[in-house]
Parts: C-alpha cells; structure tokens; sequence
C-alpha cells in the first residue's frame, strides 16, 4: 500500500474470488484504482483438512496434524508471491475454534498456524479474521489468535468485527445497539493484552449507529472500515452516495485515518471476463471510492487547534516544571500565538479597569497594574490595549524570573512600552513590591488548573496586593473524567515501570472516549486573605491541600484507562478560559488536556458508578498528586478498585523551588 | 516479645491509662506473665492539635502544621523509651481523616504522622490503628495510612478490625455477618497495595462468627485476635472459660500463630494503685491468659500431613520436571514414607490380579506385571504383596530410566526380589519389551493429575500391554477452584517479573480460602485404544490436549487471587486416590495442591460467577498451561476478567525430552 493519506481497498463476495480469477481481482483493483483489493487465502476444498469422517489415524490427518504436509494447489486461492503486497487475505470461515469437538477446534487452529504461516510467507499486506456469530464464545479462538499472531510478524491482522450486532438491531432500546459487538471484541483484547498487534476492520451496515456507540470505538485500534456498497444511494445524477448519517459516520472516522474497504454483492463483470481491449474503455475509477475520497478531500478544514496539534495527537508529554525550569523562546513564541487566550485576558483586565472607581478626592486616576511572570510581554501588551481601550491611566510592572525571557523584555520597554512599564527581574514569591497592586495579572495555569504551581506563586505575590486588588485570574477548577483509550494505556504501559504509571502527561486527545462527561473536582480562588495574613508570606502550603471524590455513572460500558483532565478559569466576572470539552473557549490551542493514567484498566460496565478519588498534597519542597478509583454496581457494591497511585509523590511531583 | 509460639498481650480500657499508671500497666502485664501491654501513645489534653475555634493563623497552629512544635508532655502518655519494647502503642480516637471538615483532615494526618514518628523513636513493639466507624468512608484514611507506614520502619502496624460488623449483628440473615467489616478491610488494603506492611488486629465479640465468615479472614494477615475478657464464662471452679463455639473459632485462628490480645472493661487494682508487698500475693498469671495456653497447649496433635507439611506451609515450590531431571534418593524416600498411597496401590494390584480370568485351558497362571517409573522399587514391592495376598503368580518388571534409582532396584532384585523381578534400565516409552503386560503400575501423578505428564508416559508404555490389559491408574481428573490468598500472591509478586505469574506452583496451602468448592475441568483415562494405534507409539500428542471452561459461583465476596489445583485418580475400580479436600484420601502426604496465580487479583463479589478457562496445550517439545479468569454478575455481564497467561508456553512448561 503507498503512503497515500487515504486507502481504499475492494473486497468482492469471497465465494466467488477462486485461484484463476485472483489475478483479474487484482487487476481490476488496479484499473479502478483502489490501494488494494480483499481475497480468501484459501479455496472452499481446503476445508478437507476438518477430515470429516475419517478416522484419526489416517495418515494424511496424522501427516497434516503433525505438520509434514503442505497446502495441495488446489487448496489455496493465493498460490504464489506475485502481487501478494496489495492483497488482504481473509482466512477460510468453516473454521470453528469453539466448537463442542475438540477435533474441529484442534483442527481449526492448526489451519489458521498453516494459513498465519503462508501469509507471512507470501507477504501479504494484511490478514483479515472472520467475526464468529454471536452465539458463539470466543474462549479458545481468543487463546488460539493470542499465541499466533507473533507468527504474522510483519503483516497486520485486523478483525472483522460489525459496528452493531445484528441481533441486537432489532431491539427496541437504540442505546444499547452495538453493545455486544464492542463487549465480545473487548473479551478477545483483554485476553490478548493491550499491547496486542490485533486491530479491528469495522463493518458498517445499513443501520447507522448512534454517537454513543460510535464513540467507544475511536478508543479502539481501527485499522479499516468495511462499507458496504449496498448501502450506497444514488444521487439524482446517478452516482452512488451515502445518506447524511451515514456521511457524519464515515467523516467522523476518517479524523483517525483507517482504511476503507468497499464490497459488493455480486463479482463485477471485469473480473468475471479476461481483460480485453474493450475492457479498457470501462477503467474509470470506482465511484464508490471516488466518492469516499471526495468526502476526504472535503473534510471541514481542520480549525486553529487541530492545525496546531498535527504530530502533537495522543503523544505524551510531560507536564512543564515551570519553577524548575526556565521555558525555552519557542514555546513562548507558540504560546503567545493563542487568539484566544490573550483576547480573553485583554478583555478581562478592561472590564477590571472599567469596575474600578475613579477618584473623587482629587488623587490622579492611576491603576497599578502587577504582571507577574510577564514572560515575553503578551500580558504586558493586553493590559495596555485594555487601558486604551478603558480610557484608564495605568502604571504597570511586569515581573519575570527567567533570564533569557527577561532580556526580550528589556527591548520591548526600550522600544514599545517606555515609561509606562517597569521591567522587574525577579520570582513573584520574593520580589520587594515598591508599592501595592490594583491588579494582579498572571498567565500560571496548567492543563489541570493547579497543576503548574499557579496557587503557590500567587499566595507569594499577593502580599503587594491592595486590600481590594484583584486578580485576573480570579479563580480556576480542575476537572476530572473517566476515559478509555487504549492506544495512551499501551504508550504508558511499554515503559515498564510503575513510574509511568504515576506520572500525569498533557496530551492532544485523539484515540480516546470519556465514559462520562467531565465534573468539577476542586477550585482555586485569588486573592486568598482568608489563609494568608495580609502582606504576609503563607505560613505554610497546607491551605492548597485539596482532594475530592467524585461520582460519574458510565452511560455505557467501556475499559477505564484513566482520568481525562481539564480546567475552567474565570478571569474575571464573566470573562472565562476554559478546555473543559463541555465549555471549551473556541479557537483556544494553549493548552491540551492531561491524562492520568491507571496501572490496571478496569472495565466499567454499563450504568456502573465510577468513583475517582484524587488528592493534591504537598510538603515543603513540592506538590504532587494522587489518584484512584474504584467502581460499583448497584445492588452489588464495589466490583473493582486499583490501587493507590503516586503515594507520596514517589513517582512524580513539580518542585516548589 | 520473645519467641515464644503464643505470644499473649493484655489491652486495659484506653481512657484510663495516663503517663502516671503506664509504668504500673508495664507491671502488671510482667507480674501476669503477659507478652505485652497495649497503651495509648497519646493522652486526650493531644486532641488539642485540632485546635478547635482557634484562627488558622495562631502561632501555635501555625508552628505544630510546620512542623516546629514538638509533642508537649501532658500530649503523651508514653513518654520515654523505657520498656516500649513491651508495649504496642493505640493512636488517638479523635483522629478524623475522613472529617468534611478540611481542617480535621489535615490535622488528623498531620498527628498521624506525629504519632508515628514517635512509635519509631520509641522503638514500640507495635502500633494499633483504630477502626472507623462504619458510616464513615476509609478513603482518606487508606490515603493517609498507605503514605506512612513507611515511617514505622520496624515497628509492625496492625488495623483494628471486627471479625463481624455491629450494625450487621442484628442483621436477620447471619450469613452477611462480617461482610461489611472484611470488605471495608479489603478496600483499604488494595488501596495500599498488597505488599503493604499492614496486618489485622481481628476483633471477636460475643457474637460468634460462621466458619464462612472466619475463612475469609484466614487469606489475610492476621496478626492478633482481640478477646474481650467479658466473652469468657465462669467454670463450676471459678475459672474463666470460653463456650465452645469460641473454642472452636480461637482454635482454628491458632494454626496461624497470632498473637492474643486480652481486653478488660475495667482497670485491674493493681495498675490503678501503686505496687506494693501486698500486692505480691496477687501476683498469679492472668486465668485468661493461662486459658488461653492451655487452649494452645491441647491443641490436636498435627496430623501425619501437618508434621510432614512443617516448614512447607505457603512456600512455593516449582512442580517436578520428571522427564528431564532425575529424582534424589531424599526426594524417593520420603514419597515412600506416605502411609496410605502403596496401601491403595497395593489394594489395587491385589484387586486387579483376583479379576484376572484364571486359565482353564492348562496354561500357566502367570500375570504379568509391568511397574514402569519403578524409582527404586515400592511398587513392585506392593505388586509382589498383592500378589501374595490374591494368591496369584506374577511376573514383574520394574523399568527405570534413572540410573542413579537403579543401583538401589539391582541391590533390592539380589537381595529381595529374586527371579520375580525382572529389572529394566529404560526410558518406558521406547523400552522394547520381550513380551506384553497384563497389569501396567505407574506412579506417574502430579498435583494436578497430568502435570508430571503421565498421560505422554503412558501413551509411550502402553504399546506393551495386552489389548485386554489394565493400567493402574485406571483414570485421572484435575480439579480446580478460585481462592484467595494474600501471601501467595505477595509472594509471587516479590518476583517482580511476568514469567512468575504464568508459572504453576506446588504448595502446602494455610493461608488461604477457597472461593468455590473445587470442581473436575479433564480426565484422562488409560489405556488410550481409541487415539494410539494398538501396539504403536502414540502419532502426535494432539490428543492429549485438554480445555475446560468451569463456573462457579461465589458463596461470599473476596479477592481472587488464583487458582488452586488438585486431582483425583481412580486406581483400579473403587480404588482411589485423592488430594481434592472434599474427598482427601485421609492420612496421605505425597501432594500438596497446585497454584496457578493470575497477575491482577479480580474483586468477586458475594453470588458472582466466576469462570476459569484452562488449557493443556503441547507442541513437539513440551507440554503446557494456559489459563485465565473471568468474572460476571447476573444482569450486569462481565465485570472483569484477566489477561490469557502463560501464551505458548512462554513462561512455563514441562518438557518432554
């Protein structure tokens, strides 16, 4: 397959696809120019080796069963090597892992190890696995594909699983469609490990499934999506076309780049016939994969904050350490780049500015403005818009510790600010005010609100804060949501140490699932005089100990892999900033949300309570966090719990100097 | 405390002992002939630190949150190093973690950790964690615990415990007694991990538990039962004496060797007033105590297995690898001490021979015995006896491959067996016999029946028995069942690598609890006509794998920690032999059960249905385990579930060369 950023593969009715025609199908793909096409492995007659009947001493069983025979021509549809890299081979479906004899189920297995053994000996270019009817278990065909896909080494193997159940379509409650589909595909991928190489070929049928269901599948490794062109409408020019939902459907799976794999009813005439000159006159591409690629091509232009977090999606960084570490130039420089955020902050301080009152006593109306942590001046710049625009004169200070920021800075009051701004090189925490703040204007928020420290900078830097100063921002609140994915589980979980486990990371969410929506968790507010004497440095950091257990009832069933995140922050009144999914500031790209992780995922049946129980604790040289979480069901109580994560900051904490 | 095996503690009311009484507690337990004494570390003027109404910025608040206000004398009641050895320490009651007040919380920790830090200082013999009351949750408290108990160094730490609940003692259904109390203890400990240092101080009250309830408490760590003297009845003597259902409970806690803490409703004189000569004349051991080690003291007398068993009980030992090592003389003769297991053999032997058809067509009665694995002779000793007994000729071959057991055979066929026995230097299965068996006699069983691959050994023997033949085993079937077991899995855990988890081990079982009464998973039956071809080697080892998916169905909730592995054989007819604990053959020592361990223990809830699926998988080379757990609830489906273990044989296996 070429590196096309969409594939589109073709796969015909697989009892019509035989040794003789395989080379037409692949021809026919070419013609119609589909990435690659979908055939059997194996022809109808290889069902012998089940040697219905025979005794098993016969010697061709015995020969078979003992590995000494090789697949007979007449029992392979793929014979040779040629153009196997642009071939899916699907492996044959009489095969029964489950079934009550042990014969089949022995010889099932020994078939997929001789069919796992040639595809990897052809090279195909992926291996496609029949999704057992529903009333079978899939006990042993679990155990059978976990012990051999190590024999696959460089094909993929994708199963085939429905979207929704057939069965299941036919009930009454909408929601629960596609339950059992996701349950039994969740059974098998528990069996195998999280760190399987098994991916899923999603097939969507007619019935178009609902968000909900839907969404639990972005957590999962969705390798193609099989369309069927049946389900195709014809447009009033006569080109097939999907319905709206089905549309919304195939768009909203294509921001996680699968394949696409097209099949029809019946086998199309060409592959039917020798190639003739004629045939020549009918290699149009196909408009079915034509019309897949337009949807492609049309995707909504990815916004501000998609544009920004190409390469960054489902990738684990480490949470800044910003009293620790000085920012690097160019993070402040994608920082400041944010429209959003600095528009809010601008609009904050005005609103500020404009509530103060001006003087009646005849003192000049001057508002001093304090930017602590001023960086490479953005806020500076926002709070002289804001005044402009307010009409108010202000005196602003604009605070920063690290060095090399400091030196931007200095140019900026030399050649913009002049002497409106006072440029002081120092930590908040320890700086000798000349005189008290009006407002208090700071940029210290993390993913989680707390998370970067901003409640210990600013308990520092209210002591040169006027009785009524305020400070932008006037508040924050971290957020927390229960989440699967499985692709950050398997990231964390490849490091093998418990560390890793116990570390938080912001992340650009993409192959994830909320379980529930996000809910508040705990709030800061500032300036705090009720913990700290007035012009006074804290007396301790006891009073920014918080912790919180909350309740979220699953609406669906799914693996927990962790807490999803976020914050929301007033800036001031109604002046917000949030990434709260819920209530995100549109257009805002500052900040990703953050992902605790769980050392073991725990499975969360439908309707079952999740409880997280988070703690942010401190001592005298840092604050850390620590988590948990537990899961009960109603009339039976607690069905699962993991253990404490982080005890005592052992795994990750952020410094306090 | 000594090394004594009972150690004996005696606990007074808390609130009565203070700084100036402790040194007479210290006394009094002496002058009593107790281990220990339990006392408070704190006196009630320490609740002080809450510092109720006070502003969160007094000074002295303020100093005691930094850190920089040590404990003031009237705080403690054990004030000095003297004598703590002999003393376990009780913290304060007042502690609160779990408070909605913030301030409570923090406080509680905060002297918490205090307490601690003084426990260690003083060199306690222990520390005793009250226990909550039951409308509290543990969450913060479990927080807290799990961060410090790192600072009691060696200091051992026991959580206070009921046996059973209050609230759930007038309860109608008696069987949920006790439940509420474990799972909160359960909650709390996988909180902390299970390689947390926290044992349980079990408290029984008057109330006497069912034995459902006591198992469960015999998977955990136990450390000390609590014993309120009030439970005690007066003898027609005058002596304190416990009813027998309490004997009954305290005896079975006995084999787990805790210490037995002694509490009284009231202050003995002799601690309230100063010792004086007077007081000699009172100086008798304590009638409780004294009853108590005469409970130890008559305890019954361990039974064969449990003498064998000693130094055995909860070690895990890798099962035997028969085909690639040879046994040690040491490891021969104490299989050969076993009382019961050549009694059966015997018994087998003789009643096989009495069912051989005498010739009446003049030939000679000659039955030929072939004991195969023959070691270093017992059952070819016991097939002579049989042979005696039934009054029968025979004809026996002992075949053995390892030379080291042969020189022994030689010595035994010159000094003992004479022409009878005909001895055989041989691996079994490529042996080439002069003529074929009418009886074959094999020791070949492992803990788990097939685990010391009998069934391959046998396929390969069985060429030479006549198709009218008997092999002695007749049959064998594995057995399984879900437990519990703390220590087990700690053990396994302390490897810290994946392989330990997948690997099965044999073990004398004591600390642990069956969640379901064991039930067969496979069955092997010898000999094998309808798989191996008549007089022929066996032409794959396909079949002799085995599945089985078993459910149970839990009686009460509890922590799995694996599955516990048995067997039972038929010898010959009605002859058995059996390690399975419903029907243990009585008296026999040669088994310990087998324990297959899962990596992530699962939650069962009290009625779930818990589902093992085991394989025995073989290729050319080996032969294998593969298993897994699954739990579900009735109208609620699949609440978890553990990865597939040991895939392919890739930690664990018994070879066949």
């Amino acid at each position: 397959m070429s590196m096309d950023p969409i594939q589109i593969g073709y796969m015909p009715p697989a009892d019509k696809i035989t040794a003789d025609n395989v080379i037409n199908l692949v021809m026919y793909g070419q013609t119609k120019a589909y990435d690659f096409v979908v055939s059997p492995i194996n022809s109808p007659n290889y069902s012998r080796v089940l040697f219905p009947g025979e005794s098993s001493q016969s010697p061709a069983l015995v020969a078979w069963r003992a590995g000494q025979e090789a697949f007979k021509p007449e029992d392979l549809v793929l014979r040779t090597a040629d153009r196997t890299d642009y071939i899916v081979g699907t492996l044959s479906d009489w095969q029964d892992f489950d079934s009550p004899d042990a014969r089949v189920r022995l010889h099932s297995e020994l078939a997929l190890k001789q069919q796992f053994n040639w595809a990897a000996h052809l090279g195909l270019g992926g291996v496609m696995l029949p999704y057992p009817p529903s009333t079978q278990p899939l006990t042993n065909y679990g155990r059978v594909l976990t012990g051999s896909l190590s024999m696959l080494a460089y094909t993929s193997c994708w199963f085939k699983v429905p979207c929704m159940d057939e069965i299941l379509e036919a009930d009454v409650s909408e929601d629960l469609q596609g339950m059992e589909s996701w349950e039994r595909w969740n059974s098998l991928r528990n069996m195998a490990g999280s760190e399987s190489k098994l991916g899923i070929a999603l097939e969507l049928s007619g019935a178009v499934p609902s968000d909900q269901v839907l969404d639990r599948w972005f957590a999962e490794p969705v390798k193609a999506i099989i369309l069927s062109e049946d389900i195709f409408l014809t447009n009033s020019k006569g080109y097939p076309v999907l319905s709206k939902r089905h549309q919304h459907v195939v768009r909203k799976f294509m921001k996680y780049k699968p394949a696409f794999i097209l099949t029809s009813s019946s086998l199309p005439k060409l592959v039917l016939d020798e190639f003739s000159d004629d045939s020549l006159e009918q290699s149009l591409a196909s408009p079915h994969a034509d019309y897949i690629r337009y949807l492609h091509r049309t995707q909504e232009a990815p916004g501000v904050i998609d544009q920004f977090a190409t390469g960054y999606q489902d990738y684990l960084q480490a949470p800044l350490q910003p009293l620790q570490d000085n920012l690097e130039s160019s993070t402040y420089e994608t920082f400041e780049k944010d429209p959003i955020k600095y528009q809010q902050y601008e609009l904050a301080v005005e609103r500020a500015l404009l509530d103060r009152p001006v003087p009646t006593d005849g003192k000049p109306d001057v508002t001093v403005i304090m930017v602590v942590g001023a960086g490479r001046g953005p806020l500076v710049n926002c709070s002289l818009r804001a005044a402009d625009k307010a009409g108010r004169n202000v005196r602003v200070y604009a605070v920063e510790k690290n060095p090399n920021a400091f030196v931007t800075i200095q140019n900026m009051k030399a050649n913009l600010w002049g002497d409106r701004v006072t440029i002081v090189f120092s930590d908040m925490r320890t700086w000798k005010a000349p005189e008290k703040a009006d407002i208090l204007v700071s940029e210290l928020l993390g993913s989680f609100g707390d998370n970067e420290l901003s409640p210990e900078c600013l308990d520092g830097a209210q002591k040169f804060l006027k009785p009524d100063g305020i400070s932008i921002p006037a508040d924050y609140t971290a957020f927390v949501a229960p989440m699967a994915s499985n692709k950050l589980h398997a990231d964390v979980s490849a490091f093998k140490d418990l560390a890793h486990f116990e570390t938080s990371y912001v992340v650009m969410f993409k192959a994830i699932s909320l379980l529930a929506q996000p809910k508040p968790i705990w709030t800061f507010e500032h300036p705090n005089w009720t913990d700290i004497p007035m012009g006074q440095d804290p007396l301790s950091n006891h009073h920014n100990i918080r912790s919180g257990s909350i309740e979220f009832t699953s609406e669906t069933s799914g693996m927990l892999h962790g807490v999803a995140g976020y914050f929301e922050s007033v800036l001031y009144k109604d002046v917000m900033l949030s990434i709260n999914p819920v209530t995100h500031s549109p257009g805002m790209f500052s900040w990703f949300p953050i992902y605790f992780p769980v050392k073991t995922p725990l499975y969360i049946p439908t309707g079952a309570k999740v409880m997280l129980d988070f703690w942010r604790l401190t001592d005298v040289r840092k604050v850390w966090y620590e988590w948990r979480v537990r899961c009960s069901v109603d009339g039976v109580g607690e069905i699962s719990s993991t253990a404490l994560h982080n005890v005592g900051g052992r795994s990750s904490s952020i410094g306090l100097y």
